[in-house]
């Protein structure tokens, strides 16, 4: 089957009307939060704060930023370990995110900063919007190398909202705590993901080769991705956290927990091997496992050796399930994996959800005192009426939620990504930026060598 | 006409001098500001401040660091698509804007921080003098792989100065604001740039084909710069804005303007390639022109949807810029625009003047409040005397002014530059590190075999 | 002499054991900082403190977070120079700053945060945990190429609780300043790995003449680690001032001294080149040495043309020493110093030391005012039993008690490291990815060409 790749009328009208319907939107709903508004003064005198810095600009702001750059640095350049993709990867990842961010500060919007008429914007709704967007870049790691940007469009502007109304259900109707989004983000977008690429499996994916493999320098651009996840995902668990103390021990704990794990994958990916050396895929990916695994317990009093030993746990599975896992899924379920997210958002999500379901059963006033366990878990003055180990519960049927809305979503979005006019390439041109870019000259003897006799016409 | 590339004697003299001058120079006029002085402590006593956290350091300081992140990594990284001047593209950016930091902490100091004995520093001069080099980063666009280093410095010595005293004038004089430098940092830089490189046109300059274009790991290096200064926009607008709701506000808008500009971007790439295929150039560079655009705007109630709209109307300006402007502007005005800045800074520096003056022509009461109001335009006690039509027609004026010293000061300084005994390289080792880099020894053999015939002898 | 360079169960052994041993560390001896635990809620309200922002995070996570950036990418991507070593430099800078956090954690933490039963983490501890390892990097540097994992961590461990008793030496008996580390950090780590190297020096090194060079793209990756470095190096040197007026001040001193010694490096990278050529060694170094010069004396009343002056003096001798010295300390001293440290942190560290003691002995209530005299040598209310110039001697005797340590440590870790079971590899095998890594396959067929001749076998 021949496959039109060119994107020329698509892909434009596609962005185009997004971004006017969005315009629209904002236009009518959009305005600033108090604390962004120009009324600020004013309410800071009539409520007598005494300094600026109390604006939550100022507690959130330094996060935010990190948040941002793990969104468009860290998860961009993670998949450009791929030797001939790493236009798409940082290129597509950008155009998703960038479309992402608008659309979830409406959808988010609507459910947690409405106030009836407008929906306000302050620094908190960007990092919302920037972890709804996560999870879709989780989500296209399972699906990259394989899907147009048209496809990438359409399934960012269902996932996101997906990605809503299954947070909304979480975090308001089931009172769930999730700061770092082990369920919401990790779990959710991958399990997502990874039923998408099911739908959208190409028997004959591997005829070329080379292509879905590395060479030496493409391995050190995802290593910069890898490093800037893993510095900042302490500043990711704890952006949203409540101030103070919790935002201080979701930022401890989630460094404990990653540095454990770079240690255990890095055995694991040791002694996996017949002569003892190390994969960068394992190193690239499998020491970030502990921070998706603290996300929703991070902001707990987890403990400094509890944070050690998920890290310690997840670096070993992680790396297992790169070895032994990613290669099953694939030959016997027909889900292909290109970034093998199953193994670093899939199970240390799930991992995470369960760790914070215990973590959140055990809380108790002697760990927390009276009044930090109101604080924690939002009780308001009185915690007679709440309940650990109900919260527990609740923390575990949250899971269930996630992973169900993401399977029956993945589906959905899944069969509409498998019509066949969204300018996806042929199997044999997978992996390939030469099919959405306009390549340098370098690239173009390598490309036209193999365009000649094995890739399907582009032009109708 | 051969051309004496060895700078052994001139860069070293230059360096040497201008750092020598600079040491005197801080030793006569500069000192700390009372926030960095060992003697606020005592002030804060006297001054009954209750915390630590009220010194100006608390307020700027993360989004100082987003700032130079900026101008060294941002505009350093993306200079870097070129194949064989990607030492030159980080190593002359890093030297120019090191020294450009120390001298504008000298102008911009006399100007605005002079308290009649001593330039009195803090975080704040610190963004302001990498902003003042963020103006000469733009121009560095423009004659990027013409120039020498030693050209670099010398126009940065002028730039900066006249930098300077263009800020004065409209700051001070005008009473403009200009938050993220929509006028004085974009539009004097491209126009500046702009007016350099058209004094030094190289009629024979693409001799040696090859060079001025990428290659595959150029344009992902290049994607680091792009991606840095995406992510950190937000910061430059916010950091030197009003405490509180105005570096708030200011990031939002920054954000909303530079996600839709994505959108377009992609779009107008995609449309305008006969195939529908994407160009790095554009995502590299158009992506950015949001950023820019809101610059002075940014920190004013612009609304969410007014930013999308600048972000908007930008992407696909810009992208057209590369598409058609650019290569008329080389044809028929000999401007020889190596990065494009036109498109990215020029054009949608003057938008951002301009919407800038009619953000501010509209700004009442009803939507800032009346202390807002006050606060934001800075007007004391009274607004009765300030006119919000006046203002912005002082803001349109403050563009006027900008370009009209870009134009003569970029004159002034081509003029200078064009003498022959700065070290330029012939037009046939232009974009060519090889002529001012020890290279290593995979490149040498390239270089050594294009040198034999076609590069002039680079010794006396 | 045949080495096994097969790793497969030693360095998994290693690293689980190690972590083990951490999780029971952890698991018995550290807990929250009150700053970090749920009962701060309690504490504030007692306390009456206003705001949520006066918690310690929120003075020093910024900080913390550059910091971070700079032992993963700033240290890791430094490295990356080599050719054929990169994944080495990055993976194994990864492999030992994750461990060295986690014991520095604990060493530290005993010496300095123990409440009698417990470590108390907080935020603070975090940015020292990053410093300690700080100074592994450095040592790092010099063993670059020539050593296993295995002996990484080994080192590691040795060499951070080293530093962790030459820290409390140092700070607590001595009562020295040494905010960013000069002595404690630089001194000792670059004295330290250069004694190291030096036990284990290998006379036929550079058989494979090749490999320990760079190319050009990996010239690029280390200047990624060379600018972040430059870039957050204010904030490594104001991360555990004081808070306020400190840590402007220093921010400000590093900033300075920092850009002074960008243009002298420059200068004297060209003028020691017979045709006034750059060498990317000298900027990817020279150029960071002002940072390290200032380190002990940026928090203090050191002026910010004392900045430069440093700076100055910096960037000449460290360039000096890369085009001079390093050659020197290889053919007479047998110290095969890889990344050049003594240029970067052994020299520039004892200037800083001595900068250090000159500008603390000239400290007086004039310059300072009384209470911040007081505030800044933590003297408490009385400032009466100190003296300036005793403070002056105790800073220098600082420095030689590092120096010693350095010494003494690097010899018997040297000694250690040479026992031939560490897995280390021959040397005409050193700087070689190959070793240690799965390689993708366009390194393989450069690597198994020259593994079949000159390889020794890696397997038993």
């Amino acid at each position: 089957m021949a496959w039109n790749t060119n994107l020329r009328w698509r892909l434009p009208v596609i962005c185009l009307l997004l971004q006017v319907a969005l315009v629209v939107l904002f236009g009518v709903f959009v305005r600033y939060d108090l604390d962004a508004d120009a009324h600020w003064i004013e309410e800071r005198m009539s409520r007598n704060i005494s300094s600026d810095l109390d604006n939550e600009f100022y507690y959130r702001y330094p996060s935010f930023q990190d948040v941002h750059v793990m969104i468009f640095v860290g998860f961009g350049f993670l998949m450009t370990f791929l030797q001939r993709y790493g236009y798409s990867a940082v290129g597509f990842n950008f155009l998703l995110a960038a479309f992402g961010i608008q659309w979830a500060l409406l959808m988010q919007g609507w459910f947690h900063s409405f106030d009836g008429r407008y929906i306000l914007l302050g620094v908190e709704n960007l990092i919302n919007a920037d972890f709804c967007v996560g999870s879709v870049c989780v989500a296209f790691g399972a699906v990259l190398g394989k899907v147009s940007p048209v496809q990438l469009l359409i399934m960012t502007l269902f996932q996101v909202t997906l990605f809503s109304v299954n947070e909304f259900i979480l975090l308001s109707l089931l009172e769930v705590k999730d700061a770092g989004g082990s369920m919401t983000i990790h779990t959710f977008g991958a399990y997502f993901g990874l039923t998408v690429t099911w739908i959208l499996y190409r028997p004959n994916l591997y005829q070329s080769k080379d292509r879905p493999s590395s060479v030496y320098h493409s391995d050190l651009f995802a290593m910069i991705g890898t490093l800037f996840l893993w510095m900042y995902w302490p500043s990711f668990n704890s952006a949203v956290s409540n101030h103070g103390d919790a935002q201080h021990r979701a930022v401890i704990n989630t460094y404990c927990s990653l540095a454990a794990c770079v240690l255990t994958a890095v055995a694991l990916s040791s002694v996996l091997h017949k002569k003892g050396k190390l994969d960068m895929v394992h190193i690239q990916n499998a020491t970030l496992a502990g921070g998706v695994a603290v996300g929703t317990a991070a902001e707990m009093m987890l403990m400094p050796y509890g944070s050690l030993i998920i890290g310690f746990i997840c670096g070993i599975i992680s790396t297992l399930g790169f070895v032994y896992l990613t290669p099953f899924l694939e030959s016997r379920l027909r889900i292909q994996d290109t970034c093998g997210i199953h193994n670093l958002h899939g199970i240390p999500g799930i991992i995470g959800g369960i760790v914070g379901a215990v973590t959140a059963a055990s809380a108790n006033t002697e760990l927390y005192g009276q009044e930090g366990l109101a604080f924690a878990f939002g009780l308001g003055s009185s915690t007679l009426s709440w309940n650990a180990s109900t919260q527990g519960k609740f923390q575990a049927a949250g899971l269930f939620v996630s992973l169900a809305m993401a399977l029956v979503g993945g589906i959905i979005v899944g069969v509409i990504l498998k019509l066949p006019f969204w300018g996806q390439a042929a199997d044999e041109n997978c992996f390939e930026d030469a099919i959405y870019w306009e390549m340098p000259k370098d690239q173009k003897s390598i490309v036209f060598r193999s365009e000649d006799p094995t890739l399907k016409p582009s032009e109708p």
